[in-house]
C-alpha cells in the first residue's frame, strides 16, 4: 500500500469515526450533575477526584471536598486545593487510617462528624462540585448510614456534581451513580519495595 | 455479640492488620522516580494524572505537561494549572481529536512536535515530574515511534515522576513502568444520553 494510499484509508476511516462521534453528540444533549464514582483495587481513585476538582475550578467553579479517612499526615492535594480558600472548602475529617485508630466507636463517631458536613454540602446549591473522598471505605467499614447516604444524593441540588472514591463501592451507590469507573491494579510500585513517593501517592 | 465484644474484635482485627502493614512499609524501602500509566477505556485516565499535579505542587515541586492529543477545546485543568507559570510548565500540543483533523501527516508531524518537547523534559532533571497526557494514543495510531519513548523513559533523572495516559498503553511500556492501572468503564453517564459536563469531563 503507498503512502498516498494509506493516507486516504486514514482519512475515509476517520471520517466515518467522525459522523459516528457527531452523532452521539447529538443524541447526548442533557446536562445534569453527575454522581461519580471512583472504585476498585488500583491507584488513581482519589487523585481522579482532585484532577475533577482542578478542571472544575478551571471554569469558575465552587468546589468543596470532605476527606473520610485519611487525615492523620498531610497530603499533598490537601497542601494544595488550600492555597484557594475563596474557591474550595476543605474538611479533613478522618484522624487516620482505621487500623491506627484501632478504636472502632471513635473511628464511627469521627466519620458521622464528617457525614454531617457532607450533609451540609449535598444540600447547597451554591457549591457546584463536592468531593467525598473515601467515603466508600467508610460505608464498608459500617461507620455511615448507606440510607442516609443515598438519601442525600437522591435529594442534591439538581446541578451539582459528586464525586465519591475509596474501594468497594456499595452496589445501591453504584445504582444511583452517573457514571461508575473500577480502578484495577495492573502492576504496582510498592510490591517492588518501594515506599509511597511524595507528590506521586502521598 | 455485645457492643463490648464487637468492639474489643475490631480492636483485635485492626492491630493485627497494622502490623501487616507496617511490616510491609519495613519492607518497602526504596526511594525512586516513578512511571505510572494510566489506561483501560474507563473515565479517570488524564483527571488522575492531573491530581498527581496537584498533589506534586502540595509539595513544592516542579511540574511540565505535554497534552498530545487534545487541544482543539479549552479544557478546565489547562485553565487552572496555567494559572501557576513559576511551577507548572503546560503545553498544549494536539490539534484536536484525530477523527476532526482526518489528515494522517498532520497528526504525525504535529504529534512529533509534542514529543520532542517531551524529551526535552525527560532529560531535565529540574523537573519533579512530567505528565505525558494521552501519550499512549499516538503511539496506538503510530504517530510516534516506541523505541523513542522507550529509550526516554529509561535515561529520564532518577528521580523524576512521569505519568502517561490515555487507552491501549503498550505492552512495552506496560513493562518498564512501576505502577499500571486499568480504568474499566462500569457505567458511564453518556449512555445515558447525558453530554460531557463542563467541570467534570471538559
Amino acid at each position: 500500500m503507498s503512502d498516498q494510499q494509506r493516507n486516504q484509508r486514514h482519512t475515509q476511516r476517520m471520517q466515518r469515526k467522525k459522523e459516528l462521534i457527531d452523532a452521539g453528540v447529538a443524541r447526548a444533549d442533557k446536562d445534569k450533575g453527575l454522581i461519580l464514582i471512583n472504585t476498585g483495587n488500583g491507584k488513581g481513585k482519589s487523585s481522579a477526584g482532585f484532577g475533577v476538582v482542578a478542571r472544575a475550578l478551571g471554569h469558575g467553579m465552587t468546589v468543596a471536598v470532605v476527606q473520610f479517612i485519611k487525615g492523620s499526615f498531610q497530603t499533598g492535594e490537601e497542601n494544595f486545593f488550600r492555597r484557594f480558600p475563596d474557591e474550595v472548602e476543605y474538611h479533613v475529617m478522618g484522624e487516620g487510617f482505621t487500623w491506627d485508630t484501632q478504636n472502632r466507636e471513635r473511628d464511627i463517631a469521627t466519620a458521622m462528624v464528617a457525614w454531617e458536613k457532607a450533609e451540609q454540602l449535598l444540600s447547597n446549591p451554591t457549591i457546584d462540585l463536592v468531593l467525598l473522598d473515601e467515603l466508600n471505605i467508610a460505608l464498608k467499614m459500617g461507620y455511615i448510614p448507606l440510607d442516609r447516604v443515598l438519601a442525600a444524593l437522591r435529594d442534591k441540588p439538581e446541578m451539582q456534581h459528586v464525586v465519591i472514591t475509596g474501594r468497594g463501592a456499595k452496589d445501591e451507590l453504584v445504582e444511583i451513580a452517573d457514571t461508575v469507573t473500577e480502578m484495577r491494579e495492573i502492576k504496582h510500585a510498592y510490591k517492588a519495595g518501594i515506599r509511597a513517593q511524595k507528590g506521586v501517592e502521598l
